[in-house]
């Protein structure tokens, strides 16, 4: 990957790969202190006794750790900037040690009529040290045009 | 509010209103540096710049703090868990000293069939100290029934 990503480089199809990053104990109890105080994300004995059935990432830590992994992988020009998202899923806890990735694929995209960018909806599945899927959802993004 | 929420207690219609957490210059950065580290959410002059003219909260740091806001103010039996959401979309910037608060409203819900349970899907409409909407989104929960 050299230079920088604009809506011209993003046709429908196109995948992106992050590198890993591992998520330890300390960053679950950290995150959910502050944004999702709940026991299953707070303490391990706790989270025992929950449908968890042990220490789980907060859903919204899996995400905000998802954006890094985007941001990092993806030099999209003026920024990863986005409007929203659609069919957030989680599909499996996520667990102190694990490493997590990103897939990013093009799923669909429209340039503006009026202005020099266009819209690209994105696909990005994160995944476990094993491969095992433990979040999707469809990232709508803005995307300046390559102006040449 | 008194008591823990059941499926049963979430009619279609049934509102929630949380509390207004305050949300500093400090926050934002800390949030962006750690999972969304783009010019816009880290540093104001970086900012004013970008086509957020000035700094702003990470939307993601945004629906974090939404998260903190409904477990608040929602207390379900079980603990808030979600298997997902749609229809996510940032309205306007999030700003520094700016107070979030957050509606809650039940818009369907379905009981399982086989397990004391059921999905309850709440549309959450988070506003500024002005009461202007800055971000919404579609919750689904997983919610019991109560047993009696």
């Amino acid at each position: 990957m050299t230079g920088l990503l604009y809506f011209d480089d993003l046709p429908v199809g196109r995948r992106f790969r992050s590198l890993p990053r591992r998520i330890e104990a300390a960053d679950i109890v950290a995150f959910a202190e502050q944004f999702d105080p709940q026991p299953f994300h707070l303490d391990d004995e706790a989270a025992k006794a929950s449908m968890f059935k042990g220490l789980a990432a907060s859903g919204w830590h899996t995400m905000a750790l998802t954006m890094r992994l985007i941001v990092d992988c993806l030099p999209v020009a003026g920024g990863v900037i986005g409007s929203g998202a659609d069919e957030l899923r989680w599909l499996r806890p996520v667990r102190p040690g694990d490493e997590l990735w990103v897939e990013c694929e093009v799923i669909d995209r429209e340039p503006s009529k009026s202005r020099p960018q266009g819209r690209v909806k994105m696909r990005n599945t994160t995944r476990d040290s094993d491969g095992e899927p433990v979040q999707v959802f469809t990232a709508h993004m803005i995307v300046p045009r390559r102006l040449s």
